[in-house]
């Protein structure tokens, strides 16, 4: 009862779809589960930075204002923690979650202790908790500080996670974050391509990476070699934090069609703005990620102002 | 049989209640259970630091002082280990209890290395308690001292302990403690939000914090944050060591009434004095918790003195 | 099936005993079982250093002395290491025996690391080789130091213990040892009553201390605070390594008298004594101890020297 | 369910085959599986480094390129991660696999760090991949660093492997690399050998090492010892990095002829080439090592160029 | 299912047998079984050093040669790994074994970090290939490095063992080794007489020392200490290294006639002479420890020459 066997039906990016099938039955997390997840794992990762400050929404500082977004707007999963789905799900039975795994906090920084993030739950309760309450969970996720002298864990668990997601029907989604005292350039695109690899030899689906970047801002054609290292595991960049949103989407176009990459992975640009403002957000990057629009349809669906 | 589905009824803080449901029945801890607890943990915590010397009255020298306050004033709960519970238990059957799953001595400061505070007893362990001698246990304490190099194993813990005490019918109350290294200041107002956001993003029920505070003394307004970024766990907080009985009551009903708190874990403040004093300051606290009695009111029924 | 229901009946030291009652039977410890405990666990903790040099009797070289002492003399049990009663038991069945489940050598000194005393035996193995030999085991003991680095260890194993022995109808005794780094003074009397305290919250039946000073020699009376915070855990104090005969007595009657411990837990001052010498001066402890015996009476039975 | 009773058939290198008996059926890795692996687990242990830059052919920038390379060629076995070939395995169902099951990255130096590569997989899974896909899985590999301040842990691991895929009708391949702050000279012949010989008290099959050298390149000689020191266990060389062809089929044919070993794992040698040409590549090893051919007549089925 | 019931047949040396009972049956490790050890876990403990190089017989570098003195010899056990008994076992099934399961390699010095040496095998996987094979498995063996910062690990698999061990009708032989930072003189006598004593604390059946020295060669008288601290337990001592082959035998006469010891483990002194002159080596160390036989008849039996 392990990994189920996956099937990658149709060709190219558009047909991409994950299909676990296990048991005598099979399981189809719905298209863009992996493309357009909505991340909200950080009020364990950056505490109450990202939900209340200056230029952040008072509704922010809500954890139901996560629910209300992820039950609004069309996203491919809401990433986050089992506690907050245990407690909100049954008023948002309608989202599509993906339970992340594992957290740290912000506070113990690299330059005192090489970053170790461990498992919060096991993907056996993520499965109870799916088989019992009827909630539409797709998957899981976990972050993997590779460089980290805490590695051999994360790499461990990683592998037992994705055995253990598979043998379940869920996708996993492995945040690849190369950190560590060891750790040079986190963004040197060779090693993102690096970080891209290991997940897919771990066998995960997806892969959220940093986007890489020399010198300058990042070029999306510098994703290219982490998305051939991945091979069938689709790679997801990370939302980052300052752009405008025209600025934004262009880079979300531009990693899709010249990256290569399969989504985007977006969590403080969207909740830190208000309720109708972050639902149309979500709303235009999904018509990027999912329906091939260009920028100026997605800036239609945000509705303008920047 | 993990998390149990937590219904909350009513609006307010007045209509808070805690009920989990799960295999089939329904158990629902009393109004005031996570509200007024009795924190009674020092005796690991502190050593005896809190139970003998100047100022402390001598019926505080004997532990079993603590379950005649419990049993005497209107509680929420009275939390301490499992040891004492067991110990003394039959003999203050009407007493409703909170098992303190993990505890650690005051003799290893930060300076030397950061907290860790193991679990003592599982889940399981207050369940069979509770199930083989009738008594009223209603919920399991722990602390998490986030920033601690110690964390991973504390949040593994803690996110355990919910999953397994929703599933058997117990609260949660976890004590939300910045400490380590790297915290510089462990009372700071979004430090503190961000560590009642962390006992949410683990489902807890309560979380209990430090009131913040910045240079002088604290302010209940700056409490608003984190009972904010608790959104549905319920925040109390702790009741520190020094205050007059009218501060102590007035500090409560700010709590309370401008912070947003649901109510206000004491210790030392109602064990240090003698039986009949504990008794009627409890009381007092409760009054204000749980009948939204006023500070004029509540010192009637302390009986005056501070 | 944790923890047992404890009884205590009568009132006051003299009715002190131990019942446990567990899966509807009961089991009780003989009176004396925690209070005259006779210590044998040296042959870890100090390796040869109480068994052969100068001024220690050339029978105690063989570990079979510290049987036949246990057989032919009064005492409330033999605490050992599960190994020797294994080996030994079957030859001297007569003997009440408590399993001392934790040891360490002397070697690696507090300066150099922390102490750290690791269980060596599960309750369980102590459990079976009672009810595969028939044997008289009565208890379990754990060593707990306090302060040291290692202390969330050891809080865990004996919190674990307690519910392990009481589920089972064994007794149990802790070494409460404040130790390490962190620890300026082990025999302050404040901090042996928080390590009685500790005891006391973990559910041990019996804390063994080390007697407690202020620059002199201990004071009996200094253990009053430790005896008060153990509350209903009887406080044995260690026996400790240099005194004659008659001063020995005269501080274990003080202890009892004045101090209010239950008992006293000697090791190297009976077993380093001849065979006949070393009966002799166990009944001597036992008579003042069970039988409340003067110290003149004790010397009688002593048979005098010292 | 341990140890498969090993069967060694025929006389000398040629009739080298490896059958394991287990649970009344008989199951023979065929001949070849431990001589002529394909060493494939670079994604994790270098990172994206032997797959993309200078040098590299770009069909080696998808990890597809190794199964395509494994599955035209004729090799023993292709040893990769489980998460690949649990991805790739079902379009890939003629090629022989073997588990890799731990893996680190080489971000973290031994300058840093002693090397720590823990388990990604159990057996068990593996054996479960087997069993439930029908995948040729016939062996597992693991990575030793003798002399790291870990090898208590992955001496265990080593040991226990054995064990269990013994039990299960696998094939063990050990890659016994000292390293560590302690190791002064990985390469040095006596210390190779007596890495070989771990691998045999460990009982594994096969033992992978890096060709031992004294100052100049390495000497096929310098492998006797080890080949000895190995007795039962089959000796394979790693295949090192820069060579031409016709100096890295010498080589091999010396370590073979001279050193008496029983093949070569090789890895980025073979697929940082093009498929056609690794094809052709892996062909010439093959026939050197498992028809004994001469070097000259490998060069012809290399097809020329080097 | 823990400690067997171990009777000691007859009286002094020679009656000396190790029975063990369980389960209603019993089974007699034949006499010799501890007191002539053919120690062969130098593979991983010294790595090729005693196997190949100035001095040691050519046969040495081949592991079978191990086997073929155990099968030619006379000797009580041989102790080795148990891959290799697994390996060779089905050609040598007429050998005694005992199973050393622990080991580590000398690369790591105690200067650099103390040692730790952990189970490769569990108890019950001796047993398995026991029962699974027929083979001749008495015991099994385990180092201790007390005086190690590593200890406490050590002494908690060391227990565990003899009770897994003694339930399943194995002998228990551990290697007592003080080592570590916190050691200043391993042969001190006083300190062997510790380390001997803890053997039997942990009731094991045997224990191997050092033998114990002052300053000048090591003096048999020095070993009565740790005989009579051994109590039941056997003392057998390390062959060591260096001695023509007349002055090893006077000293093991010595060790056993004057010390008090059973016996003799002697590993390289043996193996690494040619099969011939190894076997009728052992037999002369089997008929002074086995027969009472003197230096003289011993050396008729070596045959000559030292």
């Amino acid at each position: 009862m392990t990994e189920a066997t996956f099937k990658y039906v149709g060709t190219g990016r558009k047909g991409y779809a994950t299909c676990t099938r296990y048991q005598g039955s099979s399981r189809c997390a719905s298209r863009g589960a992996g493309e357009v997840p909505f991340a909200g794992d950080q009020k364990i990762e950056h505490l109450n930075d990202d939900f209340f400050g200056t230029g952040i929404h008072p509704e922010d500082a809500d954890p139901e204002h996560l629910f209300r977004i992820a039950s609004r707007a069309r996203i491919g999963v809401f990433a986050t923690q089992l506690g907050l789905i245990a407690r909100y799900g049954a008023d948002y039975r309608d989202v599509p979650y993906l339970v992340k795994l594992n957290s740290k906090t912000n506070l113990v920084g690299t330059s005192q202790r090489d970053p170790q993030s461990s498992e919060l739950h096991h993907v056996r309760q993520a499965v109870e908790l799916r088989d019992r309450t009827g909630l539409s969970i797709l998957g899981v996720g976990y972050t993997v500080y590779l460089g980290s002298e805490y590695e051999p864990m994360m790499l461990y668990q990683a592998a037992q996670i994705v055995n253990h997601a598979h043998a379940n029907g869920l996708v996993t989604v492995f945040w690849m974050y190369p950190r560590g005292k060891a750790v040079k350039d986190e963004r040197d695109p060779h090693l993102v391509a690096g970080a891209a690899g290991v997940a897919a030899a771990l066998g995960s689906d997806f892969a959220k990476v940093n986007p890489p970047k020399v010198g300058g801002p990042p070029d999306a054609a510098l994703l290219r070699e982490a998305v051939a290292a991945a091979g069938r595991t689709g790679v997801v960049c990370a939302g980052g934090s300052q752009a405008s949103v025209p600025e934004f989407l262009q880079q979300l176009h531009d990693q899709i069609h010249i990256g290569g990459t399969v989504g985007n992975a977006t969590g403080r640009n969207i909740h830190q703005r208000s309720l109708d403002e972050a639902v149309r957000f979500c709303n235009a990057i999904s018509a990027i990620t999912l329906d091939d629009a260009g920028v100026d349809e997605a800036m239609k669906i945000y509705g303008g102002g920047t």
